[in-house]
């Protein structure tokens, strides 16, 4: 069982070494980690956000744990050396296309959520974001025009079986939880989306137990603040997932507890090939002092075992501790507690 | 001053005889009122849904005043039929590239939104969305990939005298209200963004007055949940525009209060040429009862007065005697009360 463990910048490290206690705390058999370096450090280091070693130890790992990129260093420089280009690169090279997000507010942190309590308490939702296609990945460019003017111009486009692979995730994502799938579109407009709509249509007849929807995105914005405990799961494709997952994690408030993983097509002998990392950034403003909350981190590597390892017992143990560890009154300043990120990490192993 | 009038579907025409109603008791000198078929109601009557004589009557006019369009009677129709395309029709052919759309909370009805009303209270937004760009009007299609697969494809793009002149919209309305202007991209992925991105800076040096930021799409729909107070005008491309303005819509609760305008670049002897229409939809479930709120669709009036005509007295007047209305406990159904269309549309008036 190889893990890479790539930290990233800012509190990257720091909440990913909780994350790896947690892990070694298990005592799973001939689990190794190794480590890389990605983002601005790897850019610093190494002369790109992504390098190739990384990317090498990617590939030879059967599962990444992922802490966060981005630096204000980085912020002048051309956009293919941004920290940010690190995960377009490793999602696309490793073909890591089912990026899934788990929205759920704690029993006790309503309050965090800018929604009312009683509309927070409802939201027990997953995201099942598309991650290697549509207007991310296709041709773009700048061009002159006729009239000697710029323009930016970028394709958007999906194909069928780029759609097909996302559905099928959706829909068996679906069947463990409450078998509500909503696809999200924008088939009014976007030749795209009709395409998407139709290909989801399609692969539903397999999942005839899985009862499908359809929103336009507008409309699934308006919805997520206006009633979001109506959603079970929710696909969605690479730009309006970008949106909607972090539109719902806000809804969600404590996005210091939000874990996030993104699979490939790949089998390892343990399960499927996958990169976790909470969805927090590498909050530059923190970052060095010990103050940053690893849960979301230690849910990622909880989730890691589940897809990556088929280890549902050990995942569910760590949820457990985490939630327990909350239940308990366990805060960190981003709960508007007073705990910092190894006196976090102790808690949860403490409950393990 | 000639205004168009185009009830469409569902409530659309009970809001609008209200909206005109107000209209009539201003006693303006010279009003003339023309009404016209758009939606599926102009399917059904002339078999598209922008007619060419709707369409030379929006020309010939001042300015619209729009009810909703949409019906389950068009649901199965090709794209190209169904209501929704006449508004895209409408437009692209009047060359609407601005669209304004206030967002506020009233006093007294924090508790209609979905969001706690310690942060409802704070909203006092104005979204500026480009109508007549980007992903929306590019060129698209059905495909087959050379492995035999269907595709569906949009481009996506902008140029630079296209982002300059709803820049410039922006920039003018920021300095309006309180000078700060948010621009919203995705320039950390997409070429068009950084094109935007680019074109709002460099426009950024004729209004050194307003004061400039940027924010991430994804990030943005966060923070309208997180904090939603902090905005003061929004700037966004078509796509973008078109999710975060009806999340703003929600996080304020009330759609029924919520107006909006979408202004071209042709100026009439009275002012600028406009559509102005309620932003909510036309509710085929109350269509006929005589149970819609009309307030949005007489803000939209008083939007008309003001951009359209000039009359900003009047256009304040018609906001006071809502607003009054609503401070004596006037509330329609959609605001947990019991008055009826023609109800609500004497309330205005008799406060008028
Ligand atoms: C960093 C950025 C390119 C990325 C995205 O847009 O996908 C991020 O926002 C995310 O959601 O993981
Ligand atoms: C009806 C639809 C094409 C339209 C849009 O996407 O622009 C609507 O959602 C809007 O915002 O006015």
């Amino acid at each position: 069982m190889k893990i890479a463990v790539f930290p990233g910048d800012g509190i990257g490290s720091e909440v990913t070494r909780e994350a790896v206690r947690v892990l070694e705390a298990l005592d799973l058999p001939g689990l190794t980690l190794f480590e890389g370096d990605v983002g601005a450090i790897a850019y610093h280091r190494h002369g790109h956000p992504l390098p190739q070693e990384t990317l090498a130890m990617a590939k030879a790992a059967d599962a990444i744990l992922f802490g966060a990129v981005g630096d204000p260093s980085c912020d002048n420089l051309e956009r293919h050396l941004r920290p940010e280009q690190a995960v377009l690169g490793l999602r696309s090279e490793l073909g890591l296309f089912s990026n899934l997000r788990p929205a759920t507010v704690f029993a006790g942190l309503e309050d965090m959520s800018g929604l009312r309590p009683e509309l927070a308490r409802t939201i027990d939702m997953l995201i099942v974001r598309e991650l290697n296609g549509d207007v991310y990945f296709g041709d773009k460019g700048m061009r002159t025009t006729a009239d000697g003017q710029r323009e930016g111009w970028d394709m958007m486009s999906y194909s069928e079986s780029e759609v097909r692979r996302i559905a099928n995730s959706g829909f068996q994502a679906a069947r463990k939880r409450s078998s509500r799938l909503c696809s999200v579109d924008k088939a009014n407009v976007l030749e795209t989306s009709q395409l998407w709509r139709d290909v989801v249509i399609e692969t539903a007849a397999e999942y005839p137990d899985v009862e499908l929807s359809h929103l336009y995105v507008d409309n699934a914005a308006m919805q997520l603040v206006k009633d979001p405990g109506q959603f079970d799961v929710i696909l969605t494709g690479n730009l309006f997932g970008d949106i909607l997952s972090d539109l719902a994690s806000m809804c969600v408030g404590s996005i210091g507890l939000l874990a996030s993983a993104s699979l490939g097509e790949r089998e390892t002998d343990f399960g499927t090939f996958g990169l976790y990392e909470p969805i927090h950034g590498s909050a530059p403003d923190i970052a060095g002092q010990g103050k940053a909350n690893p849960m979301a981190t230690i849910l990622s590597a909880a989730m890691m075992l589940r897809h990556s390892f088929g280890d549902e017992a050990q995942a569910a143990r760590i949820e457990a501790a985490v939630a327990m560890a909350l239940a308990d009154g366990i805060r960190g300043g981003d709960l508007g507690g007073k705990l910092g990120t190894s006196a976090i990490g102790d808690a949860v192993l403490e409950r393990l």
